[in-house]
Formats: structure tokens, C-alpha cells, sequence
């Protein structure tokens, strides 16, 4: 089950190059992109309507693609337009085609109802190409797991006292309970940490004090998987505005993206402020210090995975601080019906 | 759901040796094969009745083969004839048997009714083993796909344009209509191109003109999936018959027997006349070329193959050209029912 | 289906080290070791009860086991003592502890009801640690079969004459008929082949006459898997209690642990007395004969179990040497629907 009124990340604008057709599987559904003349992407559905050959396989001819087995041709709305040797042509030969957008370095798809997408609702992530802010190319993980632990791992920050305590996190971090605020499709999460050593990343690549008082606010976009935080780690007594140049401030946004029901695409950035540093390649640093923490994330998760996909069905025994991540899906259920309900259909 | 009685290709008689189990899947049935004394092929299911080893485990003892679990002994009709330290042995302990036939370089089985097993039926495929015509050793392609796909794909040559069109075909061979014709259990397609270049590789191997016609005269046997085709490429308004030196002629025969539902076994060979050629080892050049079509229908079809299995119910649109391949199913659909029916079973 | 009241071999006692956490599946359970302070070893359900976590990736902190995903603490009867943030402890949170006991140089485990969990039942396998006898380090096989199939073989020696007829067995044996006895939850077995020439492991290692006679005694527990033979190749008419200083003794055992319903845990050892040999290095040398046996047996029985997966439910035709063999799986189906029922439960 996928929300589909959704615009989901369908991958770096930089994967979809001139005259390339890319395969990429997203919500359980193969789909074939490639780039038209005016620079925007087309998105349709990578199944011939004929015989089912994907047209991934096949080639772009202008801004239409040829299924290469028996040369239909289809135009970027998925009609086909030509048959070889044939002249009529039924309405009924035609794949689905899906709107995109290209904005923020990133492409978003929307695999809904088409007459439901609406280009202005799509989530601004434009720190990592804001000037001012420092950003390797876009990072992407392929997770052997459902979204949804990932979402739930997103939610609850008290485990960076735990699997990133030597990374990004310090131990003192799992005691740590978050203040949370419900809008509309959105939590927001305030998760602040006072008065100790900084974590291992930042010890390495800063000049931070021996202690810092660490914030991690974020919002988590229940509709399109979106994660966007801002994280301050400030000499003590500074606050969330600090000026001080030691003062470390990060930009991070995550997509998860469906492939289907067991795996997920993972797409990041994070941007930093010019904090004082003597790490050369600074950003290429913190980059890889990230990346690295990311994979801790996805070895506990997909192990998780593992051990769910052997006994679906054994309980779980919630704690307080799953409070949150209960609420998120429940409203996730609350959104799933109601889009499977008619009078959505029909609106 | 296969086709049982019928002569399936087996395997080609180079690969049973003497002295040699061999282990082949056939319409999802696992059967061993050795040769016996007089030098036919004996085929019995790969499973002892007793505890379900596999007899292509055991051993040879003159045209009996033993289980080398228990060393139960069974003859070639797959009766067992010796139970070590047992006196009496059961009727019942039993594996079936296949007969078999080594004929044009082939072996072929009969895996239905046994009592309908009729070697006159067998279907005759002499060009590459005919003097005058020249050959290489018979050719094998394993397929992920199910049968019926690669019959698909040889019922309807335009994709000659399309998969093929740096190959063995030419992109104008994608507008054209065969004629065909329904006799009995088989189909005759002619798919005829006049007045155009000759394919790639007829290029690079002979000594063509500018233009030529070509002449793709073939017979499908729905009973046994077998593709046997006559192919003249000659200069333009020589004909079919054409007696010019520089004219090319192909005999190529292809047979498909079901692995199980969703893998194929592909053996084919190509015979060539003696055209004129100024190529080394021309032969195998040829048999090269055709192998390398041979894969790219592969590549596709095994493509289709996966993206049908992620949504095995989703539909297809015909277009004009799938008539042949749509009445080949419905004979195929008749000829399945009449099978199954009781009063098939006491004929 | 496994039978849960028993004592299973879990392991080697030297794989279960300190400090490290061992994940290994037993019954279709993956179970977590580790050693306690006092040299016990604590098995828990390797998932944690909270998110599905395996406990493996955790941490040992003294005889307790930290979950690294959100950090709750286990003590080893599998209850939660700690969660990071949180005062109070539900007593839901916890998980599942199964009785173990290091004897014999093995870890056993009880992954049945915990209440009729009584050491004294387990079964003594001291060859291989006692003086006079010399063995190499515990052996282990994985099997990709169920544990049944290897019930069957070694429930029926005559596959000595056939699947080992080049290494531990000879031909003859094929043909020779045992004496059983059944004693409550065992099977007593006597395998005797008089006045013939030894295997080709004795005539390898050993100084026997031409001919010898054998003696192959073992007893089979049902509850639990468990093998232990007695096995003597003594010169003829010396008798099983030879003294005769040529005379081989070998014990065996031999341990399995279902892993899963198709796989399996085969845990083994010999030790034999000092027989007259040339052999350098003899144990060694022995052992790797051992081996290469117990590799034959897994070859056939492997290949029977992929046969069998292909068409579960064909039938088996049974032979008179059977008779043991139905016999102890109808034992084992009458204790696996005594351990179901309800009196079993309230016992």
C-alpha cells in the first residue's frame, strides 16, 4: 500500500541525461524517464502496451520513444502514434504517463491521480543549492527494507545514542525525549541536546568548545516521505542563532521513495555553513562523516527487516517514546483510506 | 500446461555419451539419459521411486542404471529388477520411461500417452545434415522465458526491423505483412522484402548487389515447437529460385521444449549453400552472426519475460499484426483441451 | 514440525567465545549465545521484543545484553531492564530464554516448555573427551536438506554398500540386513558384516588382515537427534570385544539440529583407539576420512532433498529395509502430537 497523491523523488536531476532512458522501479510500478527538448522529463510507464517489452529497451526519437520489439511509437502523454505497417490506430494502444518536475537538483513524480497534481505542492529542499551553503552531490542509498522502518528510525532521534554513538550521536542522546508538534500532514520535531562533548563527527571536522548544546529540528512531511532538518551545534549558551564561527550548522533533507513493498530508494543531501575549520575538503568530509552514519541507519534497519520478514506478524512491544511514529501512522492509515475511499476518486 | 504428446527435441545426440547420465529438465520434469548398447537413448524420470535420489546420481551397468542410494537396479523400460537383500520385488517399484529416437543429429522424446508414440511423426530436419550444405555443430540457447513468448516472436517477423535491424534485418522489414497460411497443425508464413539492401550481415559475408529480394519461407509445427525455414536472398527479380552464384540460402531450423513453465531449451542450426563469398571460414562466421540475432531476440524476450511475471495478469492490445499469433494460441488452447479430455486418454 | 522437548545440540562449546554474540537459527528460531561471568551460556531470542532488532547487533555489557537500536537492556532470564529515557519497565517487555547446558565439550539447548527442562536427560557423548581416545576438534555440516532425510540414512546402513562403497563402506553391505530394538524414545542397532575384505579407509590407515569382520553398533535418540556408534573392524573371529592390538574402534557421534523446515545442523566427532598404523598424524588423517564420507552422504541426500522439493507430495515406494525407518517416524509423530495436546501443555 503506497499513498500515491504524493510527489515523491524520482531520483537527481543529474541521473537524467540527454538521449539516456532510465528504468527506475518507484511504488511498485517500472517506470521509463527520459529528458525532452525543453529540458523537462518524461515519465511513462515501462511496459509496452503491445506485448509488455519494457521501453527502456527502446529509443528516443525526439520527445517520443520507440518500443524496440515491434516499433510502436509513443508520444510523452503515452499515446501511441505509430504502428509499422498499420494505419489506424486504437485510442486503447497507450501507456500510462505520470507528471514530473524538475526543481531543487531533484525530479519529482507524481504517481497519482493525474487531475489531482498540483506542481506548487511539492516541498521546498532548496538549501543545497543556496548560496552561502556547502554541498557535495546529492547522496542515494538502495535499502533492502520497507519505507516505513526507515520512517519510523527518522522519528525517533534517541537512537543516535545508540547506533551513531560513535558517530554522529553521543550516548547521552538516547535519554533524550523530543518535544513534537502535530500540523496538518506535518510533524515537527524539536530534539535538543545541552551541555555536552560534541559527537565524534564534529570533534574531528570543528573547533567547537568541549562542550556544545546541540539542536536537531526538524520536519517530517507525512504526504511525499520528505525529511528536512536544520541542526545547530553551538559552543554552550549560544542557542539555535548562534553567530559564533565555531558554531556548526547543517541543512539535511531525506526522500524515501517506494521501489515496492521490501526495498526503498534513499535520497540526501546535507548541506553546512562556513564553520571554522582546518579540515581540508571540508565538505567532502562532513559528506562522507554523514554517508557513513546513513549506513549505520541502514545495517540495524534492514537487519530489522530481515528478522520482521521471518515472523511478519509477531507483536511489538511499544515504549514512551514511540508515542510519535504510532501517531504518524495512524494518520498515514487516516490518508491511505482516504484515498482509496470513492469519494476521493471521484473529486 | 504443456503439450505432452508430441516429439520434443531432447537434446542433440553429441551431447549423450556413452557411459554418461545426463540430467535434463523437460515440461517440468526432470529426466536422465544414457545410451544403451545398440546405441539408442534410454530416458527414464530422474527419481528413484524409492526415495526420490536421483538416478543421474547412479551408475550405468550395461542398459540398466542403479540408484547409488540403496542400489535399487532398474532396466530401460524403468522397471526395477534388483533390490539389494531382497528377494521379491514390487511390481510397483517403478520409474517412468520416455521413448526416444536419435534421428538428424537430434534426439527427440515423447513425453505423453506412451502408446500414441509414433517415430513416423517425427518432423524432418535433414538440411544440416545434407550434402551440399554446409554447417557447424548445432547450437543451444538456455531462455528465462516460457515457450510461448519465443513462439511469439517467430510467428511475427517484423520484429526483423526492430530487434534485429543491425543484424539479420533491415528497418523497412518492419512495415511488412506475410502471407500465411493454417494447414492442419501447422502454419506457412512467406514474408517477402523486395528491392532493398541486404541486411548487415549478408553484406560483410557475401557479394549481393545494391538491392536484392528476399525470400523468409517458413513452417511452424505447433505439436513440438518447431521452426523450420527456408530463407533466399537473391538479387532483385531473380526470384526464389534463383540459380545466381552470389545467392544466398539458408536452411535454419529452431526447436523449443519447455524447461518448465517459465524457462525454454532453444536448439537450432543454420545450413548455408555455397554462395559466393570471399570470408575465411565463412561457416562459422555465419553460424556466429545468427547466434547473435539469435540473442538479441533473447534479450528482449527474456525482458518481456520479467516484466510480465511482475504483473502476470495485466493486459495486451493487440495490433493487426498479432492475428498469427493469436489463432496459433487458440489452436494450441484447442489442442491442450482435446488432450486433457477422458476421451483422449482412451483412445 | 520439530519436537520441542528435547535436549539439542546447540553447538561446539569453543564457538560460543567470550565476548562475542553468537546468532545462529535452531528450529526455525534465531537464537542469540553469549557466555555468562561464570561460563554458562545465556540463549535468548535473538529479536528484540520492542522493534524487531536482532539482539546480535547488539552489545554484552556483564551478563546482560544491550539492544544497539534504542539501547534496552536484557538481563539473561530475557527480561528488560532498562529503557533509556524511561522510568518505569513494562513487564511485556521481554523475551523469550531457553535453558542451555555445556557438557561434553557441547552446548545444548531446551527450546521447549522451560518447566520440564532436566539436564540429567541429556545424553552422554564423552567419547570424545576421554582418556585412551584420541579425536580431532567437533566437525560440523550444514545441510540444505530437513533434518528427516538424514534420520533415513543413518537409519539404514546398507547405503554403506552404495553412496560410501569407495571410502567407509563396501559393496557387500548393500546387501546386509540389521537387527533393531526398540527401547522406549531409542533404537538399538546392529549392523554386522562377517569374513570380508575392510574398507578403503581401514586398509589405508590401518594393519588388518585380508578379511575382517565389522561391527557397526549404534543407537539412535529420537528425542533430540542424537547418534552414538560404536564401531569395530576387528580380524575375523575375533569378535567385537577383540583385543587384538589391529583391531579399529571407532565411537561416533552424531548430532542433528533442525535449522529450518529444509535445513539443517549436523554436528559430529570420532574417536578412535590407538590401532596399529603406520600413519603419521592418524587422527587427522582419519578424521578427514570421517569427513569424506559424511560428504557423500550430504551429496545424495541434498540432491534427494531438491528432488523432493520439486514434487512434495509424489509418492515413495517402500522396500523391506524400510521397516525401521517408518517406524521411528511413526515414534516421532506419536511424541509430536503427545507434546501438542493439551495434557502435554498443563503437565
Amino acid at each position: 500500500m503506497y499513498l500515491k497523491n504524493a510527489w515523491y523523488v524520482a531520483g537527481w536531476n543529474s541521473e537524467f541525461q540527454k538521449d539516456q532512458l532510465v528504468s527506475r522501479r518507484l511504488l511498485g510500478q517500472d517506470i521509463v524517464f527520459y529528458r525532452r527538448g525543453d529540458g523537462s522529463v518524461a515519465a511513462l510507464e515501462d511496459r509496452c502496451c503491445h506485448r509488455a517489452a519494457p521501453l527502456s529497451k527502446g529509443q528516443q526519437e525526439g520527445d517520443q520513444i520507440r518500443c524496440m520489439y515491434h516499433g510502436l511509437l509513443f508520444n510523452c502523454a503515452g499515446q501511441c502514434v505509430e504502428v509499422p505497417g498499420q494505419e489506424r490506430i486504437s485510442d486503447k494502444l497507450k501507456v500510462r504517463s505520470f507528471p514530473t518536475e524538475v526543481r531543487d537538483n531533484l525530479v519529482w513524480i507524481w504517481m497519482g491521480q493525474p487531475e489531482l497534481a498540483d506542481a506548487s505542492e511539492i516541498k521546498q529542499v532548496h538549501w543545497h543549492n543556496r548560496e552561502g551553503w556547502r554541498v557535495e552531490e546529492g547522496g542515494y542509498l538502495r535499502y533492502a527494507s520497507g519505507v516505513q522502518l526507515i520512517v519510523d528510525n527518522l522519528l525517533d532521534f534517541s537512537h543516535l545514542g545508540f547506533v551513531h554513538n560513535k558517530s554522529i550521536g553521543t550516548r547521552k542522546q538516547g535519554n533524550i525525549r523530543p518535544e513534537t508538534e502535530f500540523q496538518g500532514e506535518t510533524v515537527s520535531v524539536r530534539f535538543t541536546t545541552l551541555g555536552s562533548p560534541p559527537p565524534a563527527f564534529a570533534r574531528e571536522l570543528g573547533q567547537l568548545p568541549e562542550n556544545v548544546d546541540r539542536f536537531n529540528y526538524y520536519v517530517w512531511h507525512i504526504r511525499g516521505n520528505l525529511f528536512v532538518q536544520d541542526s545547530v551545534i553551538a559552543p554552550v549558551g549560544e542557542g539555535y542563532e548562534s553567530l559564533d564561527p565555531a558554531t556548526m550548522k547543517l541543512h539535511t533533507f531525506i526522500a524515501l521513495t517506494p521501489c515496492d513493498e521490501n526495498t526503498a530508494h534513499y535520497f540526501w543531501a546535507t548541506a553546512h555553513n562556513n564553520f571554522t575549520s582546518t579540515t581540508e575538503d571540508l565538505t567532502r568530509r562532513l559528506t562522507e562523516q554523514v554517508a557513513h552514519a546513513f549506513d549505520e541507519d541502514r545495517e540495524i534497519i534492514e537487519a530489522q527487516q530481515a528478522v520482521i520478514s521471518t515472523a511478519p506478524d509477531a507483536p511489538m512491544v511499544a515504549i514512551a517514546a514511540d508515542g510519535t511514529l504510532l501517531k504518524v501512522r495512524r494518520m498515514l492509515d487516516a490518508l491511505l483510506l482516504e484515498e482509496r475511499s470513492p469519494k476521493a476518486a471521484t473529486q
